[in-house]
């Protein structure tokens, strides 16, 4: 079955996030997490300086790949064809580990109002770098903003789809993420 | 100057923020809030039974009169004509203390990691509230979802001009809503 061996620091994000949803963001200490992963504290201090920056690391990552993905289209590239590069430079980093994670992670922040407002905001910096990388293109401001949106919407439409629960194929998560904002591109024509 | 007078509810509220944006949302006591809005504690129980539904209760005002005024659109308004219904039906319930909430509102969530969680989770429900009126309208999933978030930046953006610094014009919220919405009507048309 297995395809791949999570690393230690995979470990700690899945053993993190299962014991969030089990018993929740603020009872979970870093030895708990540390002893499901099968790694020692000084492990985990290795790779996160505490619990918090566990969840933060990923966020900041995929806010930095779709600006750089944004950055990097091609001169002329509509508002939306921007974004769309910036899905597919986010979607490259994604591997097993995320696909896992998907559904973990829906559970735990169902079960924590905690998770919740941090889910709220990972989504809100999203938006922003995505925002600040159209305006440095030169996009206008109403533009920018909403393409952003739209680019938030889609990554996690699509995200949510490829990791739904049972999905095996070998579909990338660029797929769905680009279909998620094709459906949406076409809405936007049709709003009134 | 004053052309309203607060209630201790409008004043505990003030009161809140202001307190809030000086030492802390975490810092702040039930107690200090009732002291500098010049009530009784029994008086902050009257209006609210903690600190965190002080500031949750107007969000969820909030979401209800945007989708109140979704549901209640004229038949065959397209998505964001019905989402401009909510937008006006929300901003009639917006008077001078949210006017003067503002600049406050900004200083303190500025200030605040937590209050930062919290305006983006609030963010997320005024969406989901007029994703849901939509999808009742019969309205499609990805349309109703682009609208909703079209009609939360404009809410956000109306607010924020309306509620800058200085103005003392008496132009309603809804005006200043209504034309954030109409811009990116605009550029939804320009995405490409």
């Amino acid at each position: 079955m297995a395809r791949w061996e999570p690393g230690a620091r995979e470990r700690l994000v899945l053993a993190a996030v299962d014991l969030f949803s089990e018993q929740g963001y603020d009872e979970t200490t870093v030895a708990q997490i540390a002893e499901r992963a099968g790694v020692t504290k000084s492990t985990f201090f290795r790779h996160f300086p505490d619990k918090r920056e566990l969840l933060v690391a990923g966020q900041e990552t995929l806010s930095r790949l779709l600006a750089d993905g944004i950055a990097d289209a091609p001169d002329g590239a509509t508002p939306l064809d921007a974004v769309a590069a910036g899905l597919a430079r986010a979607s490259e980093e994604m591997g097993p580990v995320n696909r896992e994670l998907g559904p973990r992670l829906r559970a735990a922040v169902a079960a924590s109002a905690e998770l919740q407002e941090r889910d709220a905001l990972k989504r809100v910096g999203m938006a922003a770098a995505m925002t600040d990388a159209l305006v440095a293109r030169g996009i206008g401001d109403a533009a920018a903003r909403l393409a952003s949106e739209m680019g938030v919407l889609a990554f996690k439409q699509g995200f949510d789809a490829w990791s739904g629960n049972g999905r095996t194929d070998d579909e990338p998560l660029a797929a769905s993420a680009l279909a998620a904002l094709d459906e949406l591109r076409a809405a936007a024509a049709a709003l009134g």
